[in-house]
Formats: C-alpha cells, structure tokens, sequence
C-alpha cells in the first residue's frame, strides 16, 4: 500500500475531531504506518439497533471514509453482545433479547445506509459477540481485575447517577470493559466515538496498555446540532435530514439552515478540505450553501436528483415560482366555490376558521394574484393556489 | 428423617451465634422441616487455601455440627474458583493460579482437621467451580443486572477504601454475587458464616429472591478472641491454639486464659448447652476450667490425652513439680560445669549473659535449690534444672 505523507494525511484527518489523544501517537503511528506498508486499524463500534441514520451519525462515517480514502483498514463493529442479551434489568420492557436472525437483518440495514459513505470492498464488518461470548468467569474476572471501580465510577453519568441516588445496574459496569476488549481483540490502532464516548474509548487504551498492545489513539467527533442550529440533531427534536428522505426535502432542509451552521455542516459533513472551506468564505453564501445541499443530495441519491432538487428549488423558491411537482386536485364541473372549504379540502389549511383568516389575511392567491374574497367562482380551466408556501392545482371542467 | 421438636432444637441452633437474619423465619423453615421430614440444607464456604486450623476456625465447624447433629445436611463448600484464578491484580505476587491437584490436596488437608468435628458421612463437601467455571459472559451480565452499584458499595470494607482512595479492582465487585449465586445454585436454606461475610451472606439472600427461591436464613458467628482475651485469634498475634498443638500444649494454653474468656470459650468452643454452663458458674473456676481444656483435647486428641494432659498440669503446675516429659541431657564425667553455658547448651537461656543474668537473679534451681554460683561441681548423678518455668534434666557419669 503506498500512503499520502503523513502531513496531507494529518490535515485531512484532523478535520472535524473535536479531540485527538493524542495527536503526537497518531503521526507516529501515521509515520510507522508509511514506512511499513501496514494501514492502520481504524475502529468505530455501533448499537445492534438497526436505526433510521440522520446526517448527525454520518459524521461519525465520514471520519470513518477519511480514513478508507488514504488507505487504511476500517473496522464496522456491531456491538451484537447486547443485542443478544437484551436488557436484563428488565426496567426496559422494550429490550427483549434479539436473535441471530434479527442481528443479521439489522446490520443488513446497516449496510444498506453506511455503504452510501463507506466504501463496502475496504470496510471490515465484525460482530463483538465473536471474542465476548466465548468468555468465561475466569476470563471476565481476569479482565476486570484490570479496571479499578473508583476509575469506572469517574465516568460523568455514573458520578452523576450515583450522587443522584439513580441505580446504576451492576452490569452496565461491564460493558466500558467488554468495549475495551473490543479494541484488545480487534488490536485497534484508532477508535471513533462521539464526544460522549470519550471514557468508553479511554478504557481501551488503558486495557491494551496491560494487554502488552500500544494504546489506540482515541478520537472524537462532536455532535452535529440539527437545521435550528441549537439542539442535537435528532428525530424526536424534528430538527433532522434523514438519509433517506427525497432529495427535494433533503436540499430544502439544508437551505433552510443558518449561514453559520452551513460552514460546520461543510466541515462535518463533506470531504471538503479546511483550507477549501475557508476560500469559500468570500464567496456569496446562498450560492455556497446550494452548492453544500448539491454535494449532500448528490452522497446519499445521485448527482443528476441533486441537480434537479437544485434547479426545483431555485425555480420555486428564488424565483418564487410553483412548483415542479404540485398536485392537482380535480373538482369537476362546480362552479361556485367556498374557499375557505376548498382550503381544507386541498390540505393547505387544517380548519375552515384557519382558512377564513388565512384570506382575510391576504395569504391566498390563485394563479399569482391575491385573492381575499370568501367565494369564487372560475371558469373551466386549472389553476395554482397558494396557501402561505402550500402550492396545490385545481382543475374544473366544463 | 425424625428430627427433635422445635422449641428444642432452635435453642441448640441458637448458641454461640452473634445475629441471625431472621430467627422467626428460622424457626418456620424448622416447623416445615419438621413436617416434611426435609433436612435444611446448610451452607458454610472456606477459602481453597488449606491452613493450619486454630480453635477460632472451630467456631463455625461447630455451629455446622450442631445443625448436623440436629439431622440436617451440611454442606462444606470450597471457593475454589478462586483458587484457580489465583490473585488476578498481579498486586499480590504470592498468590498464583492453584492448579486443580493443589486444590484437592488442600481440600484433602481440610476434610483430615475439620472432620475432627464434623461428620464425615454427614458432609456434603462442593467445589463451587462446578458451576460457576461454565458461566459465560452473557450469564455474568444477567447475574451482574440483578444487583445495583450502590447497594454492592455499601459493604462497609468497599466504601471505607472508596473513601480512603484506596483502590478496589472491578473484580472484587463480582465476589459478593459469586457468593450469592453459590447459595441459589445449592438451594441453601442457611448459610453460616463470621460476622465479616454478613454483606456477602445477605447479597446470597436477595439473589435468592431474584431466581424465585425463598431467601435463605444468615447466621454469623462471633470473631473468637485469643488466649489474650483482647483480640481476635490470629496466628500472626500468636495468641491462638492450633488444633493440631500437642495435647499438653493445648491444655495449658487453656488454663492460661481469664475466667471471663473461659465461659465464652464454653460457648463458643464445646456443645454444652447455655444453662449447663449458666450452672457451672456456682462452681469453682479452676475446675470448670480443666473440664473445658479437657473436653478441647479430647476433641482434637482423645479422651486418654485430654486425661493424661490433665494430669501433668496437675502435677507440674498446680503442685510445682517437675514435667512428667523432662528431657535429660547427658554431660558424660565432666566435673566442672559453667552454669551460664550449661543454661545455653540446655536451651533454657538464649544467651551466656543472659544466662548469668538469670544465675545472679536468684532464677535458676538445681534439685529445687537456687542456685546462684557461677560454677558447678557436681557428682555423678541426675539432677533436675529449673531455669524460670523451663525444665531440663542433666545426667553426669563416674
């Protein structure tokens, strides 16, 4: 394998971490790296839930690319263990333990959204159940005697929970060891997490240090806030881009988003170098964030569906236009309309109440002109109404 | 199996004991024994180390005898398992993996001294390996999940070295549910132990609970003061009895300690009911005591020991005589003897200024006369030296 020198390699991984330990381990490493021909291993372990990803878990996977993109070995870990186990609290009734089968479907759908970014020929997916379940009481008193309590309890949840008087499980001590002995086994070079990974990834460290194995280099992305700008993007919040969502509503989100968060979103959400972003900050902004929701559109459907949802946009929404896609609704023959009623009728209002003061308000209009009457009545022909931003067609007939 | 009602055998059971949690449960599970004709089954565990018993290990061995001369099933439990793991931490060099034929040799060492109380045929002696070296992971996690951080850190020794920043190994943690998942495995209805494992007895009762068993009874025996009468009986403190002491070392041991620790010695040490010995308290001490020392060597030794014991105490102690066992060294035809150096050469002083020193204090006798000259000139013959309360024969020749 021949690699990129370690300093373009540095500046291309570094972007977007919020914390590297340490930065010194991982040029050596880099350097070592590229003397031996030998890629690093590079892991990031994920829950056995097969979710619905967001762009926030893609900075996660992006970091993950940047490290296929220069060569080295990636390492997909599915934390299955506890998958298989459930939870056995039983507080959580909705965690009942998972079969082989189900496992197996959930990292099939892993697969189906992590290889829209990763790339699936480089990528090593493994299962943690491999090493863990073949552990004995033996081996798990062994590993144990490794890790001091007063060091596990340091973790902030656990410190907050126990001041609080919130149990913590005996069990849930267990798994910052079994996530240490993941790096043990798969002898990691660089663990991923997200910020509020840090202690897990630090446990791994400090178990192949006693492992006789030098300790990863640990490092971490922040979390992605959603199109507000100020919370953790998430599903619950409503502030998210899922990656499946179509096209259209994936580049008007992202053209929705402040000026500021577009400049994070290029860092955390593309391949685009630190010093490309920065020549970008002279350039005007809308047109920077397009050509942002283009690349974005373009790694999770297709170049020619960003080009469209790019041109759709800039018709409806710059140029004020209607849409390219709108409804048309069929009324027949009628000839004298309520338009409050036909509002609700056609979705753009939820009540007739709504819909009178949305008239009256002046926010109506059909086929370009305000229209602020309660009633109307049109020849044959279609028309666009528009509610507020709701664009829908009518057609009647004669 | 008939057992003895009750009311009677309760107050067998209940001396000697510091706590028991709970006697009225106790006392039910008695009446229900009672009925089914089901012995209870009960527990003590001991360390896979095979040390040299001394009589405050007794303790225990003898409550276990007296649910086992009740009719009920003892059960001697090895831990064995951590014996094999030996001391993980690596902190404590000295305590290597045990392989399994030490373990059975140690097991060997224990069934030859502790059946000198308990009843061979009556003991069901376990290796607790049996089933907790086929648990997996899975299995410690679900164990694990039953119990709660908090509770396991009020073990008074974990929360003082918490405090203390004293470092306690995750594995420590896994001991007391261990313990516990010993009891649910033998379906113990009362496990023994001193009042140090009270925590660790009492985990047991609450994992009971958990696998739907009725939680067993804990009964924890006292720490047995030492011949001092102030603390514990250690080895180390070298204020202890071993049971394997010969039978007029033993003896006198006895008859060494207070009045007041004789009475707890009766009751902790022999199987003489609370009003037997409340009765003994009208008679004279020193009798009552020879009776215990006595009743203690026959235990350990036999009845003709224990009496021949009692007999040179009688004779060398309370009437001043010589040892019945007096060792004779022979000096052949000298006829000149330094007394210091003889003293050395007997033994009986640890040094020649020592020994003068002793001369001078009017300390040493020869044929029950003090002897205070530096030199001796005896005849042919026998002659009894007393240096202290140390004896030796000296034999000269023509």
């Amino acid at each position: 394998m021949n690699f990129a020198p370690v300093p373009e390699q540095l500046a291309y991984i570094k972007k977007g971490f919020s914390e590297i330990i340490r930065e010194e381990e991982l040029k050596q490493r880099l350097e070592a790296s590229l003397k031996t021909g030998r890629p690093l291993r590079v892991k990031a372990g994920f829950d056995p839930t097969a979710p619905d990803l967001h762009l926030g878990h893609t900075v996660l996977l992006r970091k993950m690319k940047h490290f296929q993109d220069l060569g080295h070995t990636v390492i997909f870990l599915i934390g299955d263990m506890t998958g298989l186990i459930g939870d056995p609290t039983g507080r959580n009734i909705t965690r009942p333990p998972m079969t082989r089968e189900e496992l197996n479907r959930n990292a099939e759908t892993y697969k189906a959204q992590v290889f829209k970014i990763l790339d699936r020929e480089k990528t090593e997916l493994r299962f943690n159940s491999e090493w863990l379940e073949p552990l004995k009481y033996e081996d798990i008193v062994r590993l144990c005697a490794k890790y001091t309590v007063a060091r596990i309890l340091e973790r902030d949840d656990f410190e907050k929970r126990l001041k609080e008087n919130t149990p913590i499980s005996m069990h849930e001590l267990l798994y910052p060891l079994a996530q240490g002995y993941d790096s043990v086994m798969l002898k990691c070079d660089v663990e991923l997490g997200g910020t509020d990974q840090k202690f897990n990834l630090l446990v791994g460290r400090e178990l192949q240090r006693d492992f006789g194995q030098v300790p990863q280099i640990v490092a971490t992305v922040p979390l992605l806030e959603g199109t507000d700008g100020v919370e953790k993007m998430s599903k619950s919040k409503g502030n998210y881009i899922g990656i499946t969502e179509a096209p259209k509503v994936m580049f008007r989100k992202i053209m929705g988003i402040s000026d500021a968060l577009m400049w994070r979103y290029w860092e955390l959400l593309t391949d685009a170098s630190l010093p490309d972003i920065a020549a970008m900050k002279s350039r005007e902004p809308m047109a920077v964030k397009m050509e942002l929701a283009g690349r974005i559109v373009t790694d999770f459907h297709s170049a020619a569906e960003a080009r469209q949802a790019g041109e759709d946009f800039d018709r409806e929404v710059r140029q004020g236009g209607e849409p390219a896609d709108i409804v048309t609704v069929d009324y027949g023959a009628v000839r004298e309309i309520r338009v409050p009623q036909m509002l609700v009728e056609l979705g753009t209002a939820p009540t007739r109440t709504e819909a009178e003061r949305l008239v009256k308000a002046g926010a109506v209009e059909i086929d370009g002109a305000r229209y602020t009457a309660l009633k109307w009545s049109p020849r044959a022909g279609t028309y666009s109404v528009r509610t507020g931003k709701k664009w829908k067609k009518v057609s009647l007939k004669d």
